[in-house]
């Protein structure tokens, strides 16, 4: 698929990230304006919830828009997913006669405040990057027993906490934690030293479920996706995970972009998932390629400092696609909720450069990674900003997905002190 | 503190489950009535919602009680709940003037259909029963290293999935999940055969929180507690939970009773957690007793057969309290929301007969259960009901929780079969 031509100028551009192609949906407000939903074009956000009002988008079961979330246009389901798109593909393209109608809803994006596009009804993570699984499970028990012997099998996840997501742009503020040196014979309670990113994707679900699904039923009930960061303190897990797995250490703070790329963006961009290594149980099987081909990378700036890409990689490194883990999410009769977000689990590629996470890039602290300004770092230190960005690359377009980024704060220093 | 005793005759019998000192929180409904708050007395359901519409009952902020969960009240504070007590025991309390304009607001519990009680914000379970954790560990690992090195230091919890919280009386189907025999090299997708329960109680975080809190503070956040079955497919849990903990096995349902005992009913029998066996850290002392002393059983019923109780213990058996375990859950600055729900772990005694699950019950099915009708249970069979009770016993009166019960019901045939 080509570029779909606009009259808005900036969106035109082949490595501009918001295309008509993408007309991905955020959450904005202006001033003291009350936030409300819009979708990215160029340079502009579209306040598609004043279009609405204004009888320019008519959406089954509306008004859908004049709402500070998108869930209510996720729950109505793919065809008014494709409606919607539609109506403001027409109301855009180059040539479209309701432009003089349209400018005056074009917000420079400059100027306005993004906010969580969605509700998160409950957010879980996977741990299904082949290469990430090997270098950590290589980190804690040796190359020979990296992978756990399920992990070939199962798209392994753990529920995460919904209250934890945070829109780009929030600061996160380092935690406190009970850790144990392999020496003490005590745990102690202090601010994390080890504190990580995980770069990853999330897929957003649109449509409910109550019993189990199959791949396909799993696909179609996604509304799009987003970059996340499964912020961790890798000093906390250690001693907290085994055996009920992570809980604290992930807790803090999970960062999403601003934007959910609807599914339809992404369509031209389908690959399928690596070859199996080992046979997959006939409910794991996909009828057709389900992951997508995004570039991704991971960035640093310390504080006042210049920008060093620490990493680079894409999202078909994954093992198993979001349709994969979502519908083994149902076996067990699990219902699942619009507004519920999988994280991909961190996204690693083959090579040391593209490693997902600080923990890989410095091998658990022991290969201090280079900045361009002349520091090293293994772990996060204070005030850092972490930033990761991720793009599709077409035939004269990009779909992006808006940075999705924090700057971490310092911790507190007496978390129980009441002023 | 003796009886209270009340003009609603019913509630005032030492066994009663729900006498003037009780008063919990239910959502109700009779026929095609929308279903709204109630409070429990004696053989009643009061409803507290066409009362607060009379004005017999005004709360700051109010109305908070026509509507089907208790989210309102919940996140309105402690002085509003201690206030709603108040104000509900003047009415109810024997010799009230206000007697003849209650009592058309009392309706027979037997005719009412009971709902979820409130909407359950996020769903976290522990690990904190000391011989719960200690049967498991030695029928995993042997009785030398039953427990896990972090056990005695952390509360050990992990995210469940809101999803699965179902009210008492809802069947719960038996679930389809990955399953591995140690004899087979790759994993079978089949219905669970050893699907179990285990016996909690849950505590309603009522007040939010943000940074991390005291157990103190922890403590003040509580609304109140509820009965919990953390219904476990053991064979699913045993191929899928390492490393990052129990997902699917736990996914089915959890059932809770439908009465939310409040905080305040509970005060006169708190007790202290057992002496600690290694020292914790100070985030975690309690000022004060924090747990309970409740009676708890679980019984089994076959279909068309009679009831055998499994097992007797206490909510007292439990090594940390729930403020401990909210207090932990904090630590890393994860947000509490009105309507987290919070399960302690399974509560086993220390004897055969006080084992919380059936799994310690028959020895990981080793020591099959003798049932009264002359049959035997390792597992859950089809068509088994089971019920947890819960009875804080006080001086001429008892503080009930109502029934949690469910019927497992039969696997799907094919669980992806669509008609």
């Amino acid at each position: 698929m080509p570029l779909l031509k606009s009259w808005v100028e900036s969106a035109n551009a082949p490595d501009a990230p918001f295309p008509l192609n993408n007309l991905p949906c955020g959450v904005f407000s202006q001033g003291e304006d009350e936030p409300r939903c819009g979708m990215a074009i160029g340079d502009f956000v579209l306040d598609v919830a004043a279009l609405e009002a204004e009888g320019l988008i008519a959406l089954p079961g509306g008004p859908l828009l004049d709402v500070p979330f998108w869930n209510e246009v996720m729950a109505a389901g793919p065809e008014v997913w494709a409606d919607l798109r539609g109506q403001v593909v027409a109301l855009l393209k180059a040539g479209s006669t309701k432009q003089y109608l349209v400018e005056d809803h074009l917000i420079p994006l400059a100027g306005v405040t993004l906010h969580l596009p969605f509700l998160v009804a409950e957010y879980t993570d996977f741990y299904a990057g082949r290469h990430h699984a090997f270098n950590v499970g290589t980190m804690f028990r040796g190359a020979e027993n990296a992978l756990p012997p399920n992990w070939l099998s199962i798209p392994i996840g753990y529920n995460g906490r919904a209250s934890s997501v945070v829109v780009s742009g929030t600061p996160v503020r380092r935690p406190w934690g009970q850790v144990k040196g392999p020496d003490h014979e005590l745990p102690a309670f202090q601010p994390s030293r080890r504190f990580d990113i995980e770069l990853e994707m999330g897929a957003v679900v649109g449509m409910p479920s109550e019993g189990p699904v199959t791949v396909e039923e799993a696909d179609a009930m996604i509304f799009g996706y987003v970059l996340l960061n499964d912020w961790t303190a890798r000093d906390i897990q250690a001693w907290e995970y085994q055996p009920l797995g992570p809980f604290q250490a992930k807790a803090t703070a999970t960062t999403i972009s601003p934007w959910i790329v609807m599914k339809a963006a992404l369509e031209p961009f389908r690959v399928s998932t690596p070859a199996r290594e080992r046979p997959l149980l006939p409910y794991l099987h996909e009828p057709r390629p389900m992951l997508y081909d995004v570039a991704l990378e991971v960035a640093l700036r310390p504080e006042g400092g210049v920008e060093t890409v620490l990493s680079r990689t894409n999202y078909s490194e994954m093992y198993y696609s979001a349709a994969q883990q979502l519908a083994h999410h149902t076996t067990s009769g699990c219902a699942m909720t619009t507004g519920d977000l999988l994280g991909s689990g961190t996204i690693s590629g083959p090579t040391k450069d593209s490693r997902g996470s600080l923990q890989e890039l410095s091998w658990g602290g022991k290969e201090p990674i280079a900045l361009k300004d002349g520091g090293t770092r293994t772990f996060i230190e204070d005030n850092d900003t972490l930033t990761l960005r991720g793009a599709a690359r077409g035939d004269g377009y990009t779909i992006g997905f808006g940075d999705c980024t924090g700057q971490v704060i310092p911790a507190l220093a007496d978390p129980y002190k009441r002023t």
